[in-house]
């Protein structure tokens, strides 16, 4: 039997991303987003979801740019600060200890630690609700050398990411790898 | 030492979505989708990325109405196929053994054996590319209520849903869990 529980933002796998931008100061800032994921495939796109009252809303805007910062578990500290507490009041690089490296493809920092970085070029912005969404163009993508598989392509065991259970809100870890994609027949 | 891989739909934790819609003729049909994802707190909002070519498109827009099902690893199986084979074909919900219910909410089949549905109306489309999003307001969630927790909240350990990483294109089941979002302190 199915219960009714309302309207609600109830997906229990979401990605968690690190978004880094630049403020109107140059200053390097970093945000934890989880509204949001792969949203075309040519041009390769990503979205992401923020509130207009999120210190990176205007910096995005302003530079026409961001990255996607894919954080391990080993900062899952980190990444949950940056979604709680603000650029407006602290340069949270410097709070946590991470390292901003600029991208060599869009105006924005990277984060040093996190092995996978999407270089992403605003294309769009269309406004939801509470939440604007920022489509960006993935105009490259870099990961670790240490983090990539046999087959040099990022290793999601290596990189060891986690997911965001909007039901429980408690961050999860990556299991077992299970069927290969595309491979079911009749 | 970063590594640069080109342009990419590169992000290693994704959703995965089946999509309950009607066609022109009322056959319901299921397809999975991975680009997508909550878009919007209020109103709640879900976003999923569709191709043109896809069956479900021209359904959707038709409808205006869609379903997000959440598949247990235990459908992992039958949610490949809905992603690799056209309802232009087939009846997916016969050929697989799934048993559509009429969404009480929304002009859409719901998926009965999955736990946890979302009940979609369709707010808008964005055309990026190759793809095109459809944002559904998400007016109604339901869920199985053997899959609830103490709380009364879905439980992702007992529902047990997978996501798909688009490095290696394998899906992957959900490990352990780790911190409750949102409570590092300074």
């Amino acid at each position: 039997m199915k219960k009714s529980l309302g309207k609600k933002t109830m997906l229990l796998t979401h990605p968690v991303m690190i978004i880094g931008s630049y403020d109107k100061n140059g200053t390097p800032n970093i945000m934890a987003v989880s509204w949001g994921g792969i949203c075309c495939s040519e041009p390769p796109c990503v979205a992401i979801s923020l509130r207009k009252s999120r210190y990176s809303y205007q910096s995005i805007l302003d530079s026409n740019a961001f990255t996607v910062n894919m954080p391990p578990v080993k900062y899952l500290e980190q990444s949950d600060y940056s979604g709680i507490y603000s650029g407006k009041d602290e340069n949270k690089f410097e709070t946590l200890g991470l390292t901003p490296l600029k991208s060599q493809f869009v105006n924005a920092p990277e984060v040093a630690e996190f092995p996978l970085t999407l270089h992403c070029k605003l294309l769009h912005t269309f406004d939801l609700g509470i939440h604007t969404q920022f489509i960006g163009e993935n105009i490259e993508t870099s990961c670790d050398i240490d983090f990539l598989d046999d087959k040099g392509i990022p290793d999601i065991i290596k990189i060891n990411p986690f997911i965001y259970d909007t039901s429980s809100r408690h961050y999860y870890s990556i299991g077992r790898q299970l069927k290969k994609a595309y491979t079911t027949t009749k």
